[in-house]
């Protein structure tokens, strides 16, 4: 019983010149096609997120509207449900896996939308946090394709402070005892999984969020229970630790200048996004700061900033807070209106 | 040879009630106290922080010059010089190493100056981060004993967000498979160690630091370089897990309203305090932000606040370069004045 589709990618190679066989990318769609299929959106998912993950942020009413829209959800490489370390068998099993890029997982989604779909034109690229990461990468590797972006609290490249902060997450989860260098089999590294969820915690929502006990609204009793129930509790939640390693070296490497024919100039591979832009970065996010994607915003053609105010950092993209899911869904009322 | 004296506590009783037998309070002096003993200022030490690491504020010219003032630099407990686990004969060793309070580091302290040098008055009382928590613990626990107070890059509580940050260092740190509970022996922890040094980096510094690649001033060639010369150097240079996490402890439970005589209300503490006081927060510190020294400063009778402005972060406090030396030695040189 699963509430989504697959696609058969086949013999998919990666950038890193490494060839999955029988390579699957897992999807949900919402609502349907137009008869000129000129309603088409692709919202992909957040690191170690699933399809349902982003459904907040989609449903009658909304901006996202399944009556109006078609909304694909594609799992990014590495979340468990399409191709993962944990899904698939030897030898690109567990630590083999092939090293995945953004570039990697928008051709596989391309490949999705335009073979089993024969979408030509999207409406709409959007995502949060590596999501945003795999909008910018849509817009870059497909100028034509993008009519509009919206990426939210994420970034075109991944800046220096955030790669540190992902190798403390990486450090800490890699330190646990029964890691072996990612082939660990059936054993469950509970205190890695655990470790690596205390490092996020305080990352994940800004300071004003833990000083404003703002726990307590998510239903936490106390700062510990936030960091048991929610974040650990998070980790634990069907995560695989080389599941979640093969998507944090996506995040680590994410640069949008990356994609072939930019030869590693990111300015250039911004400059020439052609989709009409909506950046969305929060106020408070400590790991993709507003600054960071004013940056971006001066370097694309036709993008607008706008910051969602708050304290609710990183995870203002969410889905936690109805005003962070108002403001958001407001920002893309105007960009589809536009 | 050492260069630093021992003052022997005896036997000394934590607030949590465990005596530690032959407790040792290792401490530097930098020049030499006036007849009137009016000259004598203490500066403590900061997480995992030596004497010689508090120096670069120290020197002719200086505000901290040896010349004109008595300088007293004790070693917090668990710093591998004063009483630490690593330090500590059977059965108080390693794990079972009492639990340290602020309020502990101050009253072996207070023994110190008033026991070994029969001084009744501060002129100041100093220091950076954890050397702060102990500047305000010094001026509620010994109000009509110091005149002036500096906290730079600190609190007076340990805030919620701070915590959270600390719980990461430390689940990166338990997390070695060889930990065991804290009774390694020894073993060396460098999994944990490095870990939690990468963990570390990501706080230390602002994103804008990283973003600005200063870590090439500091002598460092790349990212990484700067991840392993510099932080995970750190944090292996003799630096020892339950001594860590010793003095993690004291900075997790930190909190003035814990003194004696205030039933854990900090408002009430930090409005009792006497000295006078210039409050010296770093603009962009991650783990210290501003606004929360703000609060404290609107509680304190005669305060000022002072922010260190520009993009090292927390490390501003740390000597490392020489616009917030001055920035800071021109606050204390002003404070002194006064």
């Amino acid at each position: 019983m699963s509430d989504y589709e697959i696609f058969e990618l086949g013999d998919f190679t990666f950038l890193s010149g490494a060839t999955l066989r029988g390579a699957r990318l897992a999807y949900k769609t919402y609502g349907e096609p137009s008869p000129a299929k000129d309603n088409v959106i692709v919202y992909p998912t957040w690191y170690s997120g699933r399809h349902w993950d982003n459904e907040w942020l989609i449903g009658p009413g909304m901006t996202l509207d399944p009556e109006r829209y078609f909304i694909i959800v594609p799992n990014q490489f590495g979340n468990g449900l399409s191709s993962s370390p944990s899904n698939t068998p030897e030898p690109y099993d567990q630590a083999r896996f092939p090293r995945v890029t953004m570039y990697d997982n928008v051709e596989a989604q391309h490949r999705l939308v335009t073979e089993r779909f024969g979408v030509e034109r999207l409406a709409l690229v959007t995502g949060w946090s590596m999501g945003a990461g795999q909008t910018y990468q849509w817009a870059v590797s497909h100028p034509d394709m993008v009519q509009r972006m919206a990426p939210f609290c994420g970034s075109s490249h991944t800046s220096p402070h955030n790669k540190v902060f992902l190798e403390g997450v990486r450090a800490a989860l890699t330190a646990d005892g029964n890691y072996n260098g990612g082939f660990y089999g059936e054993r469950r590294l509970t205190t890695g999984l655990r470790a690596a969820a205390r490092v996020y915690a305080g990352w994940g929502f800004s300071q004003a969020f833990y000083w404003q006990h703002l726990y307590e609204r998510l239903g936490y009793t106390s700062l510990e229970d936030f960091l048991v129930g929610f974040w650990e509790g998070f980790f634990l939640d069907d995560r695989d630790p080389n599941n979640l390693l093969t998507m944090l070296r996506v995040w680590h490497s994410a640069d949008v200048g990356l994609t072939p024919g930019f030869n590693g100039d990111t300015e250039a591979a911004l400059a020439s996004i052609k989709a009409k832009a909506l950046v969305m970065p929060a106020e408070k996010d400590l790991y993709f700061p507003p600054e960071d994607e004013a940056w971006a915003v001066e370097r694309i053609p036709n993008a607008r900033l706008r910051v969602i105010p708050g304290v609710w950092g990183h995870f203002a993209g969410h889905g936690s807070n109805p005003e962070d899911v108002r403001f958001i869904d407001e920002g893309l009322r105007e960009l589809m209106a536009s």
